[in-house]
């Protein structure tokens, strides 16, 4: 808590892009989504689909449905600061195979803008080739995809390799999203919009 | 109809592994299992545990639960003339973390017995590096990784490349449970236990 209580206000007036589908974990789009909101930024989930997402519980229990805040193809990811990918088996599995989804992702890349991806969220990462030469973490189950796809995969709460921000699972999510906002508020802020 | 018809006693004598858990896509497991019996084999469900697996349909609805025959500790993968890999996204991403059943599948590639894998199945081959220099096909999300693991990926209803038969999703199943019987039928029945 004291570590929350001192982001206050660091990402105001930042805009965030969760972008997630069917079978996101729960609490990796929750609890990211609160702390970034605790620290001022505005967020909206985007999704590959309108209306709503499934949200899971260990990957196989289904919970709540979230509102999408728009869609992919309407999102301009010129006008987010920074991306976040969480988990679930389901979520990237979907994502991944969507063109704009994977394009959106690509965009925050190749702008070396911050992205944070937790458990299975790097998946999409792994198909937009954004894991070349990165030192990264991931749910272990994707070590082997994330090292053939060239990263340097390490079992750590936390990883940071430039403007790139992993974690392992819903146990990491406390130094995950700390260090998920002190990254973004470290960056330089894009243009209003 | 006619082919299953025309496939009677072909499997004769063998005896087939089917190595799933939690998550398993329910028609992925149930059709195969069913044509390979049909065709005279004995099958035994595989898992990581004991007890019973939870069969999904669509990845993300819960289904029945199956008997599990033999935990994979206790199985002697040289008592199966062949091995099968049902999908299901969740099933193969908990597969693959588990040594042993990583393990039981490489014995298989390294008997170069006939291995049967359809939609995410595959995952778990690609743990078990076995997918270089192979031509094969799977559920299209799993592409990037089996070409990062080095495998030639086709989209196919079915593809054989030497005991490798693999197919994309439930839809192709007629073709691959066919394919599959063919492809043990054609084989030496290893020494009977």
């Amino acid at each position: 808590m004291a570590e929350m209580a001192g982001q206050q206000g660091r990402l105001a007036g930042r805009r965030l892009a969760f972008l997630a589908t069917d079978g996101v974990e729960e609490v990796e789009y929750t609890e990211p989504r609160a702390a970034a909101e605790r620290a001022g930024a505005q967020v909206e989930l985007i999704s590959i689909k309108a209306g709503s997402v499934q949200a899971v519980q260990h990957d196989l229990d289904k919970s709540q449905m979230y509102l999408v805040d728009r869609v992919v193809t309407q999102a301009d990811p010129g006008s987010y600061d920074a991306l976040v990918l969480p988990g679930g088996v389901v979520n990237p599995d979907r994502l991944r195979m969507n063109w704009d989804a994977v394009n959106f992702v690509r965009t925050f890349v190749e702008a070396r803008k911050t992205i944070a991806a937790i458990c299975h969220g790097p998946w999409t990462l792994a198909e937009a080739d954004a894991v070349r030469d990165r030192t990264m973490t991931s749910y272990p189950s994707l070590r082997t995809d994330l090292r053939n796809a060239g990263a340097r995969w390490v079992d750590e709460p936390v990883c940071v390799d430039g403007g790139l921000v992993t974690s392992r699972r819903p146990a990491d999510l406390p130094v995950f999203c700390t260090t998920m906002v002190e990254q973004i508020a470290q960056t330089e802020r894009i243009a209003a919009y």
